[in-house]
């Protein structure tokens, strides 16, 4: 009896057991465990993902190797060891570009809905169905995008993709400026402090097509500026390096504006009313973040200019990385899923990224900010001050005519007025970058601003 | 005893069945189903690529979506239907763009080795450590992979990156000719028949420092040729149309060489010896097939030369996307784990069509095919024949002057002479493409050669 006793105790024991296989064997055959030909690439990913580099840096499946040819940590500048855990004293802080690493947390948090698998077969050819360059979902998502933050209008529009607004820029004033080179050049402007790489495209590219003539305002003072000559006006509002929404400054029947709103987003600005202009560019850079997969786009009202740029894309680099649309796909539908999760996280990082900023210099006469009135922001349906993406810093001392050397004294390197056709009295600092490098930043101020003489106490 | 047996009897299924418990319990939470954030984004890749398109299409992640937002198949050129099944009556067969997709099946069967994963935090940065535009792990790839081919000699060059050759090509020609505009344009010449895109970029772009100058063989004989012209001429070798190991023409101090290697890989030519020029471009598309993806390289003996090729990429686009060089990381990476694999199934494709095209032609009095004679070929260690890109077809008949017209009267669209700066009566068609263009091809070229008037008889 006593073993007959024991035996009935089994029977639940083993039903539990073959139920458990079942269910266990039901999960790996019937979820997500049943992977095949992506499984292997998918545990090197999240591996090379796992390796801890202290916050301050990250490995990557592409990066560099250690001895055993495994991936290691990348440092960020001020750091170093294995782990990127040793500070670097005496570290200069860098603020020279607007590398938007600032959206990098967002993505680790959002690790689930951002992921992207591509297959070996994925888009081998040059060609989307239909004979098109562009993928038609990811034209899609942007209209969705720009409908929901309503930050620009795109119904009757055409949408032109380019490796980031660079390229986007370049093809914009190519499509804007008349073939025929008998007429004089197109004239490119720009009102100053502009951003560098319109001049800088312009110049390099050195088509019989358009010359760079400088300051819009100084241009539209001109006493030999006619009518009659062909004008391409760059404006850039948000404006790249002071944040203001810049208009345009020159107007005639034969001039053409280009609109850069890389910067027209609820985090950087209020949005005062959709975009309605005829050539709008935007780039995913200063929206995800994701300056690396050099995506941008342009929105076009008329159809002849649109084609000129497409004609443009497609001698330039035969359109855009089929890969790369695929990652800006994932990454714009995620930023959907999520409503206003991106829009809520930038801005509040850049909000004490300002607030910081502005209570360092607080105490300085020697360093003064650009100031901004709050607006009213549609998106947040709410009164809003600017947080734009650089600080363009003044140097108020008479003596002080070169502020990049002050600031590089300093340990701080921004980029100098000069390179935004302005005075080296001003300095533009990026407040864009990786929370280290802003910390170092804000760091090297403090320092600086209370070792200042006639600092106000307070 | 009766009970007792049968409870003893229940002990070896209950230990089995707890083994078996723990077993399935670490194959879970051990095995490659411990995948966290990247399991759905796999699991989703897995399912879009098991949806079945009868071979004759494909669905894609961010493909054509039906009615309940799924992914749908997207057919190739002649076929229809929702899972791509039926064939369209009459349908014309496009020989037309060089696009590559007769590498396809060749990642349909490596889908382990080729498939990537890539984090939402991927690769944010504008630039790599050490402040690069470039991923060193896939420039030293290259490297490899130009060594096991023994086509290009890399040591102590440099390699620059662009969105295909076609931003590399235009680079090149940039970083070529001087900047100084009060010299004459450098002139652009290549020997006819010649790639258009040469012509189509020079005159596009439309810069004072250099302008197209057509036929090289017509420059070289010209009168008012000088010595002291600045003169670029692109050698493209094997060419594009016609498949010949072309060497440069024009000599002299001033005279600079871009040669265009794109189709220096064993599948469509013999390897007489290691490229070993000032400039080589080369190009994924028509190495691994990933036309789409739009990344190509150059080999650059000059410093001087490399340095202005890199300021090209980064006012054209800053650089090529990271999501790009981590798709060529992964693809070469699985190239050279199959050692030779890619160039064996490459060849062997290409071949088999050119023995079903010459056997189509063989039997035509009105169209020809261009000639080769036999090289040796390093990589495979035997003397082999061209198996080239294209076929460049003659029409043969006197009347035939517009051949481009006569195919299309056949219902066969290919690429006309004059586009390469030939004559009419030459057709480049694309022996590259999909299986079914190819097949759709031969068959439409077969039913032509049958009705032909005095075809030769078998």
């Amino acid at each position: 009896m006593v073993k007959n006793q024991f035996s009935s105790k089994y029977v639940p024991c083993l039903v539990f057991s073959i139920l458990l296989n079942l269910l266990l064997t039901v999960n790996i055959y019937v979820g997500t465990s049943r992977l095949s030909w992506s499984s292997t690439a998918a545990a090197e990913a999240e591996a090379v993902a796992e390796i801890g580099c202290s916050g301050h840096g990250r490995a990557y499946l592409d990066g560099l190797l250690g001895e055993e040819n495994e991936p290691v940590c990348e440092c960020n500048t001020c750091y170093t060891g294995p782990d990127c855990s040793q500070f670097i004293p005496h570290c200069t802080a860098n603020a020279d570009s607007g590398d938007p690493l600032f959206l990098e947390p967002f993505w680790l948090q959002h690790s689930t809905s951002s992921a992207l698998v591509v297959s070996g077969w994925h888009r081998m050819s040059y060609s989307f169905t239909h004979n098109t360059l562009i993928s038609q979902q990811l034209e899609s998502l942007i209209r969705k995008l720009h409908a929901f933050v309503g930050n620009a209008l795109t119904r009757n529009r055409y949408i032109v993709f380019g490796a980031g607004s660079t390229q986007i820029l370049n093809a914009a004033a190519y499509a804007l400026s008349p073939v025929n080179t008998s007429q004089s050049p197109t004239r490119v402007v720009a009102s100053v402090p502009y951003y560098s790489l319109y001049k800088d495209q312009v110049e390099y590219f050195n088509s019989e097509r358009f010359k760079f003539d400088g300051d819009a305002y100084t241009w539209r003072n001109r006493s030999d500026a006619r009518p009659s000559t062909n004008v391409i006006e760059f404006v850039t509002s948000p404006n790249n390096p002071d944040g203001q929404l810049n208009r345009a400054i020159v107007d005639g029947t034969n001039v053409k504006t280009i609109f850069d709103r890389a910067y027209y987003w609820p985090h950087f600005t209020p949005i005062p009313a959709p975009a309605d202009e005829d050539l709008m560019v935007f780039t995913l850079s200063k929206l995800t973040g994701h300056a690396g997969s050099r995506f941008g786009w342009a929105v076009v009202k008329d159809e002849s200019v649109f084609n000129r740029m497409v004609t443009h894309m497609q001698l330039n680099s035969i359109g855009v990385s089929r890969d790369t649309q695929l990652r800006a796909f994932k990454l714009l539908k995620a930023v959907l899923e999520e409503g206003t999760g991106i829009f809520d996280f930038a801005y509040r990082t850049m909000k004490t990224r300002w607030e910081r900023l502005a209570a360092t210099l607080l105490l300085s006469n020697r360093f003064s900010l650009q100031k901004f009135n709050p607006q009213y922001c549609h998106f947040y349906n709410e009164i809003r001050d600017f947080s734009p993406a650089y600080a363009w810093v003044k140097c108020e001392r008479e003596e002080d005519k070169d502020c990049y050397a002050v600031l590089k004294a300093a340990n701080i390197i921004g980029r100098r007025g000069n390179v935004f056709g302005s005075e080296d009295r001003y300095v533009r600092l990026s407040l864009v970058r990786s929370q280290d490098d802003f910390d170092i930043l804000i760091h090297r101020l403090q320092k600086e601003v209370s070792e200042e003489d006639g600092a106000r106490i307070m």
